[in-house]
């Protein structure tokens, strides 16, 4: 190991790098040194590479797992301003590590870098290698809250990890650290003891003081404008953080807290840093900035014949979302361009691969149709004096457009004359006519998260390198930022010839294919499904094509030149829950799982490798990575499944749910309390509530688990597997899962009542405690999904039918009587709105119309009854008798002012007319029934309708008489505000 | 730089090291990294090498000085166990780096280190590289108090120093860190920021509180048997140590008391450490134990003449005191070794160099003589009985000696006739006889401070690497530890042969000559002198040959191969006080300062190279060295002159002098006010109390120069330097100098009076103080150095005229009442019995016998006075009636019983004799005058005298009445107790 680090240097000096030594105070990442997080900001230059010891306390497992350890070796490099060609450089460094990147898959996955605490983040990728991820790769954008010019690139190897690869051992004790030593050897006792301190031993109430005394004194340091100590002590404020939360004793309102600390605290010092360098008339000189591209000479096409076009704007791995998203734009952006000129053209076609957005026009004129353009003057019948002589305006005219009078010619417009000047413009040439086009369209191109780069203009998801346009066989010459266009592509980086010039527009797609390229995002889906079917044919197995359709689309972007890869793994993981291996497969690694004609798992995958590698070389390096990520989750699994369940839930008494509001324990000993109240008080079966008593004694046991601590995205499916690995009946584990669901928007929701209940029960519990602690969100930020709970409350009480009598401002009161803190009434008001707005925003993107939704907002604590009220109202729509009950209700409400009182002097009443309707009312307000039955209410209201109808027919309401027309109007009114049911007023209201 | 980091790391893995990162958390040197404090412990062996940046917050300079940093880069190399040959490796090491050591002068210059903290120590050097410090070398002894077997070496390279020597630069800013970037554009912000923190902005009580949590967290580890991150904490008190040290805030009783601390914890970490490898079965394996060398086969010399015995003890090079030692000691072991056998032998001359301790024995006989060996049986008389058979006694003589009594002889002895057996000896051959002799002169070599090496035997002052022992043309066989006597001695490691055989003991010496070895200490010491007084003179100068008489010593044992170079510095330096500049020469570099015929200095310097070296490259090396000392010290003195002595004086607020004492300011004031009520105590004319009080005003100013905070040794020569540039007189200037005298028992002591009273006030201050607060040493430690403050008290007291009517009880009391803590009467009088006990034995030292020094002990309170008595009393020495009145004295005491009341009643006297005693005793009784005045008592008492003589020939004392023996015995005790003066009475009692 010693020695890949000394050829790292070795190649990175060769790079102009400086090397320095590992920060002397512990950090986390290499990133934090100041050698990266003070030397990006700023305008000077800087390239440097370093190891970087990183300690992570929560990383700690005594050395026992075999790719987990607190304190991991990284080897970081930054370059600043990135260079242009940082990948090829990293290449090149692979390379020196005695990497053979042609054998090997080596892809760049997209991987945004954000660090809340340091006010940073930056664009990029973990680089893989063979399905390893081996190098964190980041366009650092800002740092600090300082936006960064010159942008930097960061490379950060795992040391570790890529040595246990390129070694071959299975755990990191066993690679070779030196000759005759092993890296467990010389470290095994130190990974073993500094764990014990991080998970155990370290004294809470220690380290939270010595906190305490470091941010103090990083604040000292800030106010004397010293950001080299000021850093520091930051730095220290981090670790003493990172082993109070990995000893579980950070809530999450304190974490919230220090982060917020922190990033204050690093903002200052990144400011700071940047005004003493500038005070120092930056020692190390200053970058210069990226120039713009010279504006190229165009001249025009020698051709004369339609021809094709292309455009090929050649990116860095773009995000598989980014890259679809892109190719709309593009389209758009190409159309555009086209209709700014005046070319006839074909077909629009545009593609994507990773690398590259691909605009292909067809039948692009080579000039544009010459045409005359009209400016038009003043009428002629405002030209011309009575003499005949030409009036100011026709003078003016003539003058702006540098003419005669006489020399003007008239047009008609619409049936008018008016004087004109009709100018004869020729068609520009092909190419001339798309330069500025094109640039404007690929200058244009911006992504939902757009990063900066050493070029003075442009801006995307990931630098764009190069860019090719042809029209036949010319290039179109444009220039946008620091860019020309040309006739040079690109291919796979590990081709013999990774970039070359091509001859034609109408070859370009077919140079792209010879070397390996699927351009058609299309085609490359189908390969990959082809591929990956066949291969698991192979071994007796098929792929869930539709099943994984997500997982498809995604890959399908994730790779220019599929080359399926079969690999397998040993029979024995499949003993661990299936759910484990598929998340583990899937999640992590875009592995596509292959199964058995029942769907059952079999120990098959198949990975989608970029280019032409050594399959044998890539298939073992994916099913090393697959197996080390099993070997963890199956020693989790193992290690959980000794814990009964009850003992695991023990454990939840370590950790902190959030401050003031106790352990995690303390929160399921409420959920448990809570969820019993609620079944009081819905009619739920015997059978149903004894599976409920026995999974409220559970719940959320699996926190406890290693493997939800690793995996938190399987809280909930490991309750249910571990509750069954226990013995617990089917139904109470089924419950213990349900507990967790909905996990987001649209997932799977509990489908027992016990799970229900207990689902409910979580949310409300969250949002009560929660509300009454840090407060309800407000405005964009949400840092603690309070909404997604509310969502997820709602969702669930929608989709219980036991639960229906329930309302949730009840739950909100037996929930807060648990609480550990006051929950004011206002406080349960407040939830009650926040609930209301967010049924109603829920309902308004199912496509409830406004109105509607807002009629039956009232019952919003109940939203299964607002569910039922809806599809109520759904149904009415087509009750002859409530349609025309409301027609005549909104008559009455456009005649009636606002605010007419619903009384009436009956007395006054004397037309046939009045008396009918006074009668109908009367008969009607005497029998009304069961509010909710609305078309029962429009049938019984049949006759009060025909009053109203004859009413408005036979008397005039506005009478003369004072008295006469107040009481015509009460009359209506109290028609009108017939009362019951509010919904259906409100309704009539909104209407 | 990196590229020299590299090289080194390159190098020393082909040594087999591993390397490992630098700590993560800050270290003041690489020996404290657990690469280091750790493995050096236990049997497992370990070889590493790793850089590691040292934080030394006391030596921040805010990046200014060119010399000192903060945080300066240490590479450390650790080889256990040490393998024999660490010199010569470290050689290869600087030849990577592209030293070339046959040009330059490197040497092992003494350098012990150890860690109090760190309960650590250890026997080494420093190296220099042409007067260069550039590397300590250190054969670990101890870490955390414990013994440490195997021994490792430690090399720990002074990368800054290295560089700026090899690149040729004046400012470490000005190193070149890599190609196009200096080490200051890099570190120079960090220097100074952190400098800042570290002198300036740390907050003290911040500080001292995280020093506080960190002891606990590593006390807590420590019970937790997780020795590493024990150390971590440990580490981390150390640091926040030094940082409140920097800021001055740590009294000596608090370094005292953390030292303490530190070094308990260190202990603790360091034994859980080897109980934990143990646990583990040492990962590592163990260390072989090293062997001692197989015995030799002895085969009789082959020569018959008497040869020259040469016998070569090599060494590492030897501290010279160890040295000198030593070849008394060898002298005194081979005069043994040869006494053990019957050889003949001519002189024995022992001698030795830096690296080898050579006897030389002429003539030394080929055999032993033969000789007979009589057993000694019954006498004759008792052998047989009267009928001529053998008695029991002659059987059994002859049964043990293995005989018959037929075959006993007889021999006479004295006279007597005995049975013996005579066995006849046949003489050993010379190397039979020598074999075992040697071997036991070589394994008994013991030094002052010894150490031990990978050696299973020997331990010494270094490690001793080879032995030659030839007797003429033939090895001595014989083996010691691991070595084996052999004929190969070692030169100059630069040589072009650095070992060869030696045919014969008699070329010995020659061929050491002849490969530039100086043998004889004489030699070399003449050859020096020699070579320095030419070199001065061609400059026109010349060395003070007598005045540098020490050094010459100490130069004369640094070398083996003098090589004299003569260099020189600007002539500008000459403005700093020559003070300075002769102390930076002797005392940092060994160099001879070269004078003009008035003792001037001189801009030149002699140093003394060790063997054939380029004297160019050499002269150039050294004279860059003293430039940098020079620099600094110019630095400082400049600095220092531009502030007023009394604004100098204020900074003294900021330094800590012990705790309860307050601030080296509040010392400065205490002894300004004693002084005061001193100089009122005793007769000081007018002009004296003048300078004494302008100089009471700024005591001590020049503490709070940078000169005195760097070389601590030239506090009161920079008080005196300072004040005159600030125009203050010459005898206030003088003063303050002499404030500070005596430094060291022997220095010079106060030449004026206000001098000697503030250098009284000032040590009276000290004693009272911290009496008051640490208490008096007890045992043979004085962490205070109480003992030399006392010695120097009474040195000044003695010394200075003015002085002689104070009482030093007096003057305690006199600083007891100005101190800030409550001085009870119980410790003045411990002061004072502690003031008597050093003076008596400072009187013992002078050669002043014990009794006459008790007799004078009562006015030890005034040690001028007690000087004036026992001049005295040696002066009475030659008088003769004093002689006569002390032998009466004596007589009369050893007559009458001890308790014998002196009085008697006159009236029972009635012998002539008797009533002549009386008379004469009345007369002097009556006439008793100056009770000082011995001699002329003595004369007084001249009858008395003549009265007791008679009185003895006269008078039976011992009468047999009661009443005339009481009588008589009363009146000699009432002679005896003649009472006064006290002082004779206690000669005459300790006679």
């Amino acid at each position: 190991m010693q020695d890949a680090l000394a050829r790292l240097d070795e190649y990175w000096i060769g790079q102009g790098c400086l090397t320095v030594q590992p920060m002397n105070t512990e950090v986390g990442a290499g990133t934090l040194n100041p050698a990266t997080f003070l030397r990006v900001l700023g305008p000077e230059p800087w390239r440097v590479a370093y190891v970087e010891p990183s300690v992570r306390p929560d990383d700690a497992r005594y050395g026992e797992n075999p790719n987990r350890i607190q304190c991991h070796t990284q080897y970081q490099v930054i370059i600043k301003p990135e260079p242009g060609n940082a990948q090829e450089l990293y290449l090149g460094s692979l390379a020196a590590l005695g990497i053979d990147v042609h054998e090997h898959d080596v892809r760049f996955v997209e991987d945004n870098w954000a660090s809340p605490a340091l006010g940073a983040w930056g664009l990029g990728w973990e680089v893989w290698l063979d399905g390893l991820e081996i190098t964190q790769f980041t366009y650092f954008q800002q740092a600090g809250g300082v936006n960064l010019k010159p942008v930097s690139v960061e490379i950060t190897y795992g040391i570790e990890r890529i040595l246990m690869a390129l070694q071959g051992v299975r755990h990191f004790k066993e690679i070779r650290y030196a000759p005759g030593v092993t890296y467990g050897e010389v470290f095994g006792q130190s990974e073993y003891e500094m764990s014990r301190y991080a998970l155990d031993d370290a004294d809470v109430e220690s380290t939270r003081r010595m906190l305490d005394l470091f941010a103090a004194e990083a604040q000292r340091m800030i106010d004397l404008r010293l950001p080299i100590p000021a850093h520091t002590f930051v730095l220290k404020c981090s670790h003493a953080f990172n082993v109070l939360d990995a000893r579980g004793a950070i809530s999450t309102a304190e974490r919230t807290a220090e982060f917020a600390r922190m990033r204050k605290m690093s903002a200052a010092v990144a400011e700071l840093w940047v005004e003493r360098r500038a005070e120092l008339e930056h020692p190390l000189g200053v970058a210069s900035a990226a120039e713009p591209a010279a504006a190229p000479a165009v001249t025009p096409a020698a051709g004369t014949g339609a021809r094709r076009l292309v455009l090929e704007v050649g990116v860095e791995e773009m995000p598989p979302s980014e890259a679809r998203s892109a190719v709309t734009q593009l389209r758009t952006l190409v159309t555009e361009a086209l209709a700014t000129t005046r070319l006839e053209h074909g077909v629009i076609a545009v593609d994507a691969t990773p690398r590259r957005l691909v605009a292909v026009v067809d039948d692009v004129a080579a000039r544009e149709a010459d045409h005359e353009r009209i400016v038009r003057g003043p009428r002629l019948t405002a030209a011309f004096g009575p003499d005949g002589s030409p009036t100011p305006a026709a003078l003016g005219f003539a003058r702006s457009q540098k003419t005669d009078v006489d020399a003007l010619e008239r047009v008609d417009v619409d049936g008018v004359t008016y004087l004109a000047v009709v100018r004869k413009e020729q068609g520009r040439d092909v190419l001339t006519a798309l330069s500025g086009a094109l640039a404007t369209a690929v200058g244009t191109l911006r992504s939902a998260k757009n990063m900066r780069w050493s070029d003075p203009q442009l801006s995307f998801t990931r630098p764009i390198r190069w860019i090719a346009a042809l029209w036949g066989d010319e290039v179109v010459p444009f220039t946008v930022g620091a860019l020309a266009a040309g006739r040079t592509t690109r291919v796979l980086r590990s081709s013999a010839q990774p970039q070359f010039d091509v001859a034609s527009a109408e070859e370009f797609t077919d140079k792209l294919a010879a070397a390996g390229i699927v351009l058609s995002t299309q085609a490359r889906r189908e390969t990959i499904v082809e591929g990956a079917v066949k291969l698991a044919a192979s071994v007796g197995g098929h792929v869930d094509v539709d099943g994984e359709a997500a997982l498809l689309d995604q890959i399908a972007y994730l790779v220019e030149a599929p080359t399926p890869v079969l690999g397998s793994f040993e029979v024995d993981y499949l003993r661990v829950p299936h759910a484990i291996l598929t998340t583990v497969m899937r999640k992590h690694q875009r592995y596509l799982p292959v199964r058995d004609q029942d769907g059952g798992l079999q120990p098959y995958f198949v990975t989608i490798a970029n280019g032409a590698i050594d399959e044998d070389v890539v298939r073992a390096g994916n099913e090393g990575v697959l197996r080390a990520r099993f070997e963890d989750a199956s020693f989790f699994f193992v290690a959980d499944s000794e814990v009964a369940p009850e003992q695991m839930r023990t454990r939840l008494t370590t950790l902190t749910f959030a401050d003031k509001l106790g352990s995690m324990r303390d929160r399921a000993d409420r959920i448990s309390a809570i969820a019993a109240r609620l079944a009081d008080a819905v009619d739920l079966d015997a059978a149903d509530r004894a599976v409920l008593d026995q999974a409220r004694e559970l719940v959320k046991f699996d926190l406890g688990s290693q493997m939800v601590t690793e995996l938190t995205s399987l809280a909930g499916v490991m309750a249910r597997e571990y509750a069954l690995g226990a013995g617990k009946p089917e139904p109470v584990a089924q419950a213990l899962l349900e507990v967790e669901l909905p996990r987001s928007a649209g997932d799977t929701l509990p489908a027992t009542p016990a799970g229900a209940i207990l689902s409910l029960a979580d949310r409300l519990d969250y949002l009560c405690g929660l509300a009454a602690t840090v407060g309800l969100p407000t405005g964009s930020s949400d840092q603690y999904a309070l909404r997604r709970a509310a969502l997820g409350l709602q969702a669930v009480h929608r989709a219980t039918a036991v639960l229906f009598p329930l309302s949730l401002v009840d739950g909100l009161r037996i929930a807060a009587a648990q609480q550990p803190v006051d929950v004011p009434d206002a406080v349960l008001d407040g939830i009650g709105e926040f609930l209301g707005r967010r049924l109603e925003q829920a309902l308004s993107e199912e496509g409830v119309p406004v109105d509607r939704a807002r009629a039956v907002m009232l019952h919003s604590d109940r939203p299964a009854l607002v569910d039922a009220l809806l599809r109520r109202l759904q149904q009415l729509e087509d009750d002859e008798d409530f349609r025309r009950l409301v027609e005549t209700m909104q008559r009455i409400r456009r005649i009636v002012p606002a605010g007419t009182a619903p009384t009436y002097a009956a007395e006054v009443l004397s037309e046939p007319a009045e008396l009918r309707l006074h009668g109908a009312l009367q008969a009607v307000a005497g029998s009304l029934g069961d509010v909710t039955d609305l078309a029962a209410f429009a049938r019984d209201t049949r006759e009060l309708n025909a009053a109203v109808t004859a009413f408005f027919e036979d008397v005039f309401v506005m009478a003369h008489e004072p008295e006469v027309r107040a009481a015509r109007l009460g009359l209506l009114a109290a028609v009108a505000d017939l009362g019951t049911p509010a919904l259906y007023w409100e309704h009539l209201r909104g209407a």
